[in-house]
């Protein structure tokens, strides 16, 4: 397997040196995530959690990483319209692929989740397993955010690698739950995140094992979505993959994360819930429509989950006030 | 979460200590297991696996614990049956139902998987996950095997168990890929095989988020079937669960283990694909058809795969000639 130079330069996920959560300013956010960690780790706290149950969940678009302005995973998926249609010109005239082919990029960042499950399902349907890894790993070694001109993977959020890191210093495995497919996040889980690839549960389609012409066994992928991250369907099959309910876990968007932070703030005992309000239109973006920000096509922080947060305990994190900064290379 | 007493006297999975694979007898299915893990975590070898690829997969049915006279998930179930009926009468007169009531051993032993199936989709649907958990542990805590008279989880071959703790202390990830449902499997995996409930791949129905009388959310089993892990399916789950192609697979049955080994010994480099062949009737079973062995409902070992095994290379396992004991109680 190639080695992936651009990613691993990226990547800040390794063990925790130094105090916890560095990046972060002092308030009650940085406080009730070292709170959470202490109380269910400390073998005499009432909240002890045994190293076996620790469990921790992490959505990715806009929890570890930018979603703005279009996911990540549907940029990747657009660059290989143009070949599908090519394959099969019927699609030129529907939706979304007669958005995507217009280039028009207000329109493309306009197109919903399910709009991208589609483009998946008709890019990637038919290929090889590990010729999609390949192609995957490709494209992240390569493609730059138009923002920042930096790899994808240098957008990570070094407040929350540092929880990531925080976290397993203290026992517990880290999960991504994420709405976008799993095979696309599992080729730089591990070198960005330090989460391996068997601990990312996202939305996926069907495989089917079958020949090639060399009667060599393969597994392609198939035009049928089994696992559906969207809405209560994130913890749903998180559940259906693992088994267990988490004892804490981060989010940011109403479209996915809603259900899963509802879930694991009603478990017993300590339990932590955490959404991330993109509320830094400066050093990152500001979206809503919760607290008045501008809604977006992209990760809708409802006010209705803003006020479950506060109803039900969650922790909510501004970007503006709780991180000191966002990213690893503004040190640089 | 209450402890399992039974369970933790039964389990044998630990650190390695001392020398590999102690219960096998010296010979080349031994010599193979540790040529495979040498040749790929030796850093000098052609064949060397860095440890983020180190993935092995064992079927449990057969290959990790006893499987006759009856599935023990379905014997599991079976108990379940006539509350389920009580409650849906129309059910009496239906297959499988109308057997398991019958209370006839044989004919029950000769349920298909498929009817095991709709036996699990049945008697569990509707049930809150974690009511389902609790169930579960109560049972595998007191339920005993008919010929042995020991705890179903004491059961287990305890050179797979030295298998398991080799591959382990070689940097490798350990993982279950049953065609039972992981749900029960994740409830003694870790305490017995070593194995986290992540890290067990089954069969498995939908699960529904939704809210209880209280209006607490629940999370509830499905009458859908959404993995189902028979045939090809095992190794297409895998990857949909894991995303990797296992460097080494364990199995023993042609109804879901074939695929799996096959697709495992055509990966690139050194791979191990190992089959077992029960033809033990003294102290386990005796069951093929392979070699002529008697052919039964309950892991099916075709002359098919046999051959298959020869041609592709797999190693096959003979418990009467390669294993110096099956239990760890033999030694009691």
């Amino acid at each position: 397997m190639p080695a992936l130079p651009g990613l691993l330069r990226a990547s800040a996920a390794q063990a925790e040196t130094g105090a916890p959560l560095a990046s972060w300013n002092d308030g009650p956010a940085k406080q009730a995530i070292l709170d959470f960690v202490r109380v269910t780790t400390d073998p005499a706290s009432k909240d002890f959690v045994p190293p076996a149950g620790r469990i921790a969940a992490f959505d990715q678009d806009g929890t570890l990483w930018v979603e703005h302005p279009i996911y990540t995973q549907a940029m990747f998926c657009l660059e290989h319209v143009p070949d599908l249609v090519k394959a099969r010109p019927e699609l030129t005239n529907r939706e979304p692929f007669r958005t995507v082919l217009s280039g028009d990029r207000e329109a493309i960042a306009k197109l919903s989740i399910r709009d991208s499950f589609e483009i998946v399902l008709g890019t990637q349907s038919g290929m090889d397993v590990e010729a999609f890894r390949e192609i995957s790993r490709k494209w992240l070694a390569e493609a730059k955010h138009p923002r920042w001109d930096r790899l994808y993977t240098e957008l990570v959020y070094q407040p929350m690698i540092e929880v990531l890191n925080h976290f397993r210093a203290n026992g517990y495995r880290t999960f991504i739950a994420t709405g976008g497919s799993a095979g696309f996040v599992r080729e730089y889980s591990d070198k960005v995140y330090g989460i391996p690839p068997e601990q990312v549960c996202g939305s996926e389609q069907a495989f089917k094992y079958g020949y090639d012409k060399d009667h060599r066994p393969i597994l392609t992928r198939e035009p049928k979505l089994v696992l559906d991250n969207l809405e209560a369907g994130k913890i749903e099959n998180f559940w259906l993959m693992y088994g267990r309910r988490p004892y804490a876990a981060f989010g940011n968007s109403s479209s996915d994360d809603q259900q899963m932070l509802e879930y694991v703030k009603a478990g017993g005992g300590a339990r932590l819930s955490v959404a991330v309000l993109h509320d830094d239109a400066k050093r990152e973006y500001a979206y809503g429509p919760a607290q008045g920000l501008p809604n977006t096509s992209v990760g809708t922080f409802s006010q209705e989950m803003y006020d479950m947060a506060k109803k039900q305990g969650w922790i909510v994190i501004s970007m503006k006030g709780d991180w000191k900064r966002i990213f690893a290379f503004e040190s640089d």
